[in-house]
């Protein structure tokens, strides 16, 4: 079967790559395990020259989600499952409203009409998040109750995401799932337009002997979950029996809140252990990141999830130790 | 100042119109009442002869509203208020998803976006329905904090309206107000393609000495408002104060649930006050209308409307008598 995952050359997207080449197989629209043979991954940029983890199972495609023509032909076998992940992120979309809605929202749809036009109902697993929450008068802790009141337009497109994959569903188009996510860390590379950027930042910048610039104060509390749990979560997900998920098709992953004292605590931890020697957290408070990351709520349940084999931290500490073991 | 009305043809929209040029005012985006000089009713067909109720003031134009330059021509003044009423019902969205879509979601963003570029900030009202609510695990009571769970596509893209309503206001584009609707009735004219018609056919057809083919059983409940209350709560929504209805727009207005038994009961009383001989009732349960019917909330809160001076029905008496003056 094939695999195509959007925002696939995103850091989230490789790691799901890079755990289903290593898996093999996954179920097909059929529910029966299917050997992967193909994985395409497709984002706004593809890279010169594959990455070092692919194979040639690996292919990359670079083009503008926001083209229905374009995202048909991904989907081109019957056969296949889909990974959405293509996102502007909360703040990026704070900047640019019309580039939110093209990509989060026409570019969902184009993706779920592809999956809906193959007719062999394919799993699709969409990506969305916390940012579906926001306000005031939000409680601190969510359930799958909770009404949907983002505060950006990025959460608003993350929403109607979980709306649509709903509804697609319910019709009998495609077997849509939702995993709706906490803050994940610690991603690599450079900073991103999320709001929550800084929730990795805080320790890939130290750990790298560099300075983080904190906008947050100390007592800033994060929900937050470790890449390697996401992707076991993301994995869970797309194999679990349709029925076990029910009607409403989002799940919302594992999560634990985190105030920065605790964050620097478990970094400085680390580090002794490792012997290594941690860049400098200086500190300015950026209002608009405390705004939005300020809207988010603390706790998910994630009762559901946890029924489905979706995995949770252990603690802060291996979060940090698996970022160095993948990483550093 | 001028008034577009989607969906202004039909029956609401036609109550919405003949309530304004009464009222021969509104409050324009600056916050000020205004002059209404011109209302524009647009819809998918346009009466052949102008509406006998109609003057001078009132006009209207048949188009496509998934076209965005027809819809952008319509809102061609700063000093404007939209209300937005064009929808494919839940019943019609069932039958013909891509319509649903094309209409209720891209027509929706198209009236959003056409008020938007105004750059006066014009009031939009948008019309949303108990439809956003649905499912077996459905609390009977909902309140604003209720998560939406649709089970139509129809209910669906109400909760995107909702959702865009909240953003685009959010972000400063437009004023945007929602008013989410429990069934109205008493409709005149024709059944339409709603699976909550019965509801006004139930009063309508016998009160006209015609049958009226019941879908439902006697026991079903089903949570009512009455159209002169619910235009009055059209208009009170739009002239409220922005803070009065806070960040989220969505204002849910006064409903009762009745049961097919006492809605039976009030027309014979009514019917026999007003010496009217009643056409018969025949039951030809339809299990496709108790399921979407039934998975409605049967009670939505609604402190924030009637703080807004939405009225609530007197009685279901009351609302049959309003009919028989109003149309018979």
């Amino acid at each position: 079967m094939k695999v195509v995952i959007t925002g696939g050359c995103g850091f989230l997207g490789q790691m799901i790559a890079k755990a289903i080449l290593k898996r093999g197989e996954l179920r097909g629209p059929d529910g029966k395990p299917a050997e992967v043979d193909e994985i395409q991954l497709f984002d706004q940029l593809a890279p010169v020259t594959p990455f070092s983890w692919a194979d040639k199972r690996v292919t990359t495609v670079a083009g503008d989600i926001s083209d229905k023509a374009t995202v048909a032909s991904l989907v081109d076998r019957d056969d296949v499952s889909v990974f959405h992940l293509a996102s502007v992120v909360s703040a990026g979309g704070e900047k640019d409203f019309d580039m939110a809605m093209r990509v989060n929202l026409m570019g969902g749809l184009n993706i779920l009409d592809a999956a809906r036009a193959r007719g062999s109902v394919p799993r699709l697993v969409f990506s969305s998040s916390l940012a579906v929450f926001g306000g005031p008068d939000l409680p601190k802790e969510v359930d799958d109750w909770t009404r949907h009141t983002p505060e950006t337009t990025y959460g608003m497109t993350k929403a109607f995401g979980e709306l649509a994959i709903n509804d697609y569903t319910r019709k009998g188009f495609i077997d849509g799932r939702t995993v709706r996510l906490p803050t994940i860390v610690i991603r690599p590379g450079v900073p991103n337009a999320a709001a929550s950027g800084w929730a990795s930042g805080i320790f890939r910048e130290p750990l790298q002997g560099k300075e983080h610039v904190l906008p947050v104060h100390d007592g800033f509390y994060m929900m937050l979950l470790g890449y390697r749990s996401a992707v076991e979560g993301f994995l869970a997900v797309h194999e679990a029996e349709g029925a076990a998920i029910g009607p409403d098709r989002t799940v919302c992953l594992p999560n634990k809140a985190y105030a920065v004292a605790q964050m620097v605590e478990a970094l400085e931890r680390v580090a002794a252990e490792e012997r290594l020697k941690l860049g400098p957290i200086t500190r300015e408070r950026d209002p608009s990141v405390e705004a939005i990351c300020g809207s988010w709520p603390l706790k998910m349940d994630s009762t559901k999830a946890r029924a489905l084999g979706c995995p949770e931290d252990a603690d802060l500490d291996s979060v940090i130790r698996g970022f160095i073991e993948d990483f550093l």
